[in-house]
């Protein structure tokens, strides 16, 4: 295992030695201040603007005693081809021991890897519209925190499917771990034909019903015109979670979101803000799962 | 106490307290790389654009042990209501201790601290023209290294009173410590009609005769047009403080301001660059005084 | 020795006991992860974009245990006269230990000097066309892990002579350590008339023939048009390295560049690439030069 750039590279016993990791690292008592990764390099290559992920990513290497450099590429004009090649080519010789990558290019780690020594490590955080590995873990990770038997959940997960690297590596994940009730819906523009791990649904009501686990995703404003969603009001009232639609669910589901959250749009603050929400169970588990995964593939 | 928004809501032996930290850390052999905040996650949040405060925090957290995260808003939307608020708590869930935050709104501090937990620690590192706490706390550390009985000395503070949080907070804690005597003076347009912790003066010679301490504060230029001061040095004839209006004051005053200067402006460099200018021990002191403050809060 | 602002500063015996650093830090277990300059403060005050230098300069003083802080000056107006003055007398209040500085400004590190205190600790990383010491001093560092007698080599610098500044600190060095065979060559417009410390050449293959060592230099797209060059495929013919343009040299030489480079301008991506080229050398020994640098100065 050098490299984690597609949750597809894991097996199910891979992501629960992750899972123990994360564990080990909880219960700690240096969970933030641990010397496990001292001595190691890690660089966070961010193409595109973030700050919660790039935050993550930085905590989770100081927690564990890495030197850790944010490389702010996003105004860069060092994305491409033979240019990109040669900023990870010079940033390896200066021994880093790990690249933590967010592009808007899919499956722009594949030409990464091709080129890095075989003792340098790879994360994926986000290429384009494919795969953001880190993210399923840690929903997985929050999922199991409240669920038992992953396998025999439903888990649904509306909004744009199409474009959501989150939603990709999600029902990869499942499936590895057995669970092939995945349900997804969003408006019929931003939803795949079909999904060979997945069911399309064709309504909120045959999505939310008997769903154990509600994965709502974040709606681009500028996707809507281009897919001719008339507004955020409509998008609401017929792909947004509120407590009405939230009643049609599971009495003991859990509500999830990647963030940020559009609020009043993909979901209403009352249901965002309050049980059953786990949405900020995401964010800190995002810290522990990074620090497992680095941990996972550096030591 | 746990957070430092605003120095009224400081006693005087709080402050006093915050001294004595200072002077410990001082004398500490490892003033510059203690371990007193070993495990503590410390964010600096500035929604302003800033070098020397934020290069400040960034230094107490670091010679403090702690790991210390800048995340750069000032070209950010994430400044109001929700946006800021998901922000702060997504923040928060990382697990962070303490935010020090920069941010053009006054008061914005109370909004934020309804929203944040319990165990997390605030810290002002100024919100609009309103407060800058830490500021405060530095320039009356540095008047007590030259200066005793703070509550009998004649302090003068010079220039745009208004719009000035540097002159807030040092008027508040002033108070605080039981002086009665401070002296406020500028241009008309940027001049409080009153103030009940400090006598408005009408002229440079009123304010500066008998003068122990002299605080001259940053003329900002856009505020002169919107306010008819029609130049620069008509500004440095009526309001600024060079060989001969330094003359003024007391032959054993101090001159102080919190930078950046505009040089011949609001001072002149001859007074800005030699005795009795303070003005870089404010700077030293200013790291200082932000370990204290941070050890205050977070041990 | 206080300072590393130009080359020439150096002796040839003060450049040695940078080398012995260098292997002390490389051959020591703690290469990565030491303390030697625990409770230092570096400051790097970058007023050029660079992401190169800026990283190898952060990871060298974080490997050494230094605490580093990135000040991005390259959008502020802070650049000249006393406003620079004034931020590098706060930056120095705040008992920082080293400045690492880049700037447009040919010789500003000499004006920068007169205002620190004797005690703070300056290292130039790269002031407009004039010098870049650390540059110099790591491609000496590389040359002598595959050369013996450094005075004998015949070295070749070919490309922008006129306006490197790694071109100048590199001959300097050279001519140090003793070297008279150092070869100057380019298009007549980026050439001095003369150099009292190299030849200048009138051909590639004057140049190249019997050369041990080939130093190529990135061509700025901007000085095309400025000085008549046709066309970047026109220069490559007439002053790139290429298989057979290096096929002029010793067989035996070794091919360099400081990076980044312009592939199939000055340089083909066969020759940058493959074996003799040790570009990737330089970057690596990069880190170690600057962190014998930084601990050659502050210890």
């Amino acid at each position: 295992m050098k490299h984690l750039t597609d949750i597809k590279q894991l097996s199910a016993s891979q992501i629960q030695r992750i899972f123990e990791l994360a564990e080990q690292i909880k219960s700690s008592s240096k969970k933030k201040n641990s010397k496990r990764l001292r001595g190691k390099t890690i660089a966070n290559l961010f193409f595109e603007n973030s700050t919660r992920t790039l935050v993550s990513f930085e905590l989770a290497g100081k927690r564990l005693g890495a030197h850790v450099v944010n490389v702010d590429l996003s105004r860069s004009s060092t994305t491409k081809g033979e240019s990109l090649k040669d900023t990870l080519l010079t940033l390896q010789a200066m021994q880093i021991d790990s690249f933590v990558i967010r592009h808007p290019e899919n499956h722009i780690c594949r030409q990464i890897e091709a080129w890095l020594q075989p003792t340098i490590r790879l994360v994926n955080a986000g290429d384009g519209n494919h795969q953001h590995p880190t993210q399923a873990l840690l929903d997985i990770y929050t999922i199991l925190q409240h669920k038992k038997n992953i396998e025999s959940l439903k888990i649904s997960i509306i909004g744009d499917i199409k474009h959501s690297r989150v939603a990709n590596s999600l029902v990869d994940a499942l499936h590895i771990l057995g669970n092939r009730k995945v349900h997804l819906y969003g408006p019929q523009q931003l939803l795949p034909l079909s999904n060979d791990k997945a069911h399309i649904c064709t309504s909120m009501q045959s999505t939310l019903e008997q769903s154990d686990v509600i994965v709502m995703l974040r709606i681009q404003k500028e996707r809507m015109a281009e897919h001719n969603i008339p507004d955020l009001e409509n998008y609401h009232q017929n792909f947004g979670l509120n407590r009405k639609t939230l009643g049609l669910a599971n009495p003991d589901c859990i509500v999830m979101h990647p963030g940020p959250i559009n609020r009043g749009v993909e979901i209403s603050s009352e249901v965002a803000d309050n049980s059953p929400s786990v949405i900020l169970q995401q964010v800190e588990n995002g810290v522990l799962i990074r620090q497992a995964v680095l941990a996972f593939l550096l030591l």
